[in-house]
């Protein structure tokens, strides 16, 4: 893994980078020391380096038990409990696989919203199929992912009788307290821990990203073999300028002091559109509080060229881009040559596709800059595991450095308790009796 | 359609919209006049009244042919040339329906990226079905579909023979001029016209859109309907407070006054998800110029208050939110019973999911709104084609009117231009020399 912050020096103060680096080297210092706000979810930052083999080879012995008996499996979570395995389970597949025969289960997701339609028709597809369910929640009543378990595991009760069932429901969840704990104990299921000290946006490389990713058939010990090379990488020793999570950090942050106050991230791979949806978690739930932090916002390219192309090149120049850019394809295709040449595309036939999409990269990324869109580009050899594993662990520790430099938690997220407050006090929630009293009053 | 702006007025100035009123009421009447900015684009104006019963069965009567003669029809178009089809046929399609069989040819989008994994598994999928092609271009050479189109031009002819394959080839371009207009006469595909005077992100109640949509096997009359009931609904002689399309373009635009920056349009039923991605082109590429407009973005609820969700009800306060309401699901299904209620969710037992997605909304909306987040409201009664077509209509009609108030031509788009002109001279492409030795010497 590269990165590039050559076009977005020149729309920062020649000193900026060195007048954050003392705060660069505080926050890596806080990190490694626990010294730093929300230093009981410091869990994630020697992750990597903590998993052992034995472990791995745990979770692949559960994933073999899954796709031994099941066509398509249910992953139940919601937020870090899907973003992460469902970006590195998409980076990984066929763009068409679902309309073809697989000899892995089809992976889903579902327990992250609450729509009527999404759940009848899941269910109306599920009873076509053997499934199996893994219900990823620390508390067990989070309400989107308690509704859609409560449901499937009835259901995989009724289609395989209750002893069958226990085989193909893995839990996710606390070590000890909590309602998918005790449901996991008393049924009697395979489950794995979500350590307390890890928050769900960091938790991909716990069994909570692992385990799926291991069942849709992907190779989870190189995914965490580049998560452990990127956490030495970014090591707190390392000299700030060899450390890309540092110099990322650093640079984004002297970019939102310029009044910059969007960042929005660019692929140019389709596969890769929701590595931008896991990222916008990471770092908008990390660092939007106390009235500040940059807006995440996320495009697909060329694609969306031809969408918020515009507004991207003369709207309010108050963005910036992170690109991810992957050097190479795993697949050759070249452009086709044509007796006619109506289309008059000939000038690039025998050309790779992908020497067109670099192209259209860097032509994109001149336009841009030349617009006043400061440009950061991070580049990965190729989708593989391997190299996923480095994105995730230097997205990460980049995320922890930049909330500290901006001055806040950027460990927890108060504010996504109201909602939750509102939605059982007007449910009327057992325990939420005054709320209730307050919210209705308030609604007159 | 509804449009609820109480919860927006709060943070407006008491009198902002009078204020404003005789601003939206020229608007209209430029519209109305083609006197406005662009007015060499208002085709879209009253494009839903001027559909004949004609026209839409010969639309019917093309996409019966690939219906019977094809597993799988390709769509290939890129920004306006797909999203519009893409975002209908999403909102009324099965959550799981590639997983399934159907008696409807599978929809694929391509020709909206290059990517050289994607391409090269299409044609992989490809090679398994029969298949078609709806080629979507007003020139035919734009890049990312002319590529597409020239690879799968040539497959299908493979595949079927050049005689068959002109059967399931269709072309929606220009009436006479340009690449694809060329090739499609000269090998005697049907085609259909995209009117001079509709921009692409117009486009969705053209050919663009209706042939798609009606391929996928929906009722393209009843879409056409609710879009001409709300045309004659925001007619320009209609009082402004019951012209939806006025009321939504005053109220963005005097929350944009304020300073929030950025319009997060929410939804609450996944199928909706392609709705913002449309609506992002929409508005984006209207109003993000001259330096100025509001930043579009967009979240799928409740599934991202796990993810967004702290950002938006704590971070900088330049936000403000239009939510899309679904009122009736099509479905049913109910919280069950459970004798042991380890999860705790008795309490909603007999209750329809919808009820609590509905409470999860109207919590969100007051949690959302006490954290200083204006809140529009738009319901429509349920996903069908006629309330779809109706919210085509509002928001095209309040995008006209609400770039206008901004003082931007909304019917243009110069910013795509640029990366267009930088990767065209670092491709070498005929007619591009002088750029190209211009792009090279800034290179170095």
């Amino acid at each position: 893994m590269q990165i590039n912050i050559s076009k977005a020096q020149q729309f920062i103060a020649a000193d900026a980078l060195e007048a954050l680096a003392p705060q660069v080297k505080a926050a890596q210092e806080a990190l490694e020391q626990g010294t730093c706000q929300g230093n009981d979810f410091l869990g994630w930052l020697h992750l990597p380096s903590s998993i052992t083999p034995e472990f791995i080879d745990e979770i692949n012995a559960t994933a073999k038990v899954l796709q031994e008996n099941c066509e398509a499996v249910v992953v139940a979570g919601i937020g870090g409990s899907y973003l992460g395995a469902r970006m590195v389970i998409d980076a990984l597949s066929n763009s068409f696989s679902w309309l073809q025969p697989s000899n892995m289960p089809r992976i889903l997701f579902a327990g992250n919203n609450i729509g009527e339609d999404y759940l009848t028709e899941l269910i109306g597809y599920l009873k076509t199929v053997k499934f199996g369910v893994i219900n990823i929640s620390k508390s067990g009543t989070t309400t989107e992912t308690a509704i859609t378990f409560r449901l499937l595991k009835k259901m995989c009760e009724d289609q395989r009788g209750k002893e069958e069932a226990k085989k193909v429901i893995v839990a996710v969840t606390d070590a000890k307290k909590g309602a998918a704990r005790t449901t996991a104990d008393k049924e009697g299921y395979k489950s794995f821990i979500i350590p307390d000290n890890v928050g769900g946006r960091f938790s991909v490389l716990t069994p909570v990203g692992l385990l799926p990713i291991a069942v849709a058939g992907y190779d989870i010990a190189s995914l965490v073999k580049g998560a452990q090379d990127m956490e030495a990488q970014c090591d707190v020793n390392a000299p700030a300028d060899q450390n890309p999570a540092a110099v990322y950090a650093a640079v984004r942050n002297a970019i939102y002091q310029t009044g910059k106050k969007i960042e929005i991230i660019c692929n140019y791979q389709p596969k890769l559109h929701n590595l931008g949806e896991w990222w916008k978690q990471l770092y908008g739930e990390s660092e939007g509080k106390d009235g500040k932090g940059i807006f995440p916002a996320a495009v697909d390219l060329t694609t969306d060229l031809h969408s918020m192309g515009q507004w991207i090149q003369d709207g309010e120049r108050t963005i910036f881009e992170t690109v991810v850019s992957v050097e190479n394809p795993n697949t050759c295709l070249e452009v086709p040559s044509d007796e006619e040449n109506l289309d008059g595309l000939n000038f690039l036939a025998g050309k790779r596709i992908d020497q067109v999409n670099k192209m259209a990269e860097l032509g994109t990324q001149l336009a841009h800059v030349d617009g006043g869109v400061p440009n950061i580009k991070i580049s990965i050899e190729k989708l593989d595991e391997y190299n996923i594993g480095q994105l995730i662990y230097f997205f990460e520790k980049a995320c922890g450095i930049s909330g500290l430099i901006l001055g806040v938690n950027p460990f927890n997220q108060p504010g996504v308790e109201a909602y939750k407050k509102n939605m059982f006090a007007l449910l009327n929630k057992p325990g939420y009796e005054a709320e209730s009293a307050a919210i209705q009053a308030k609604l007159g």
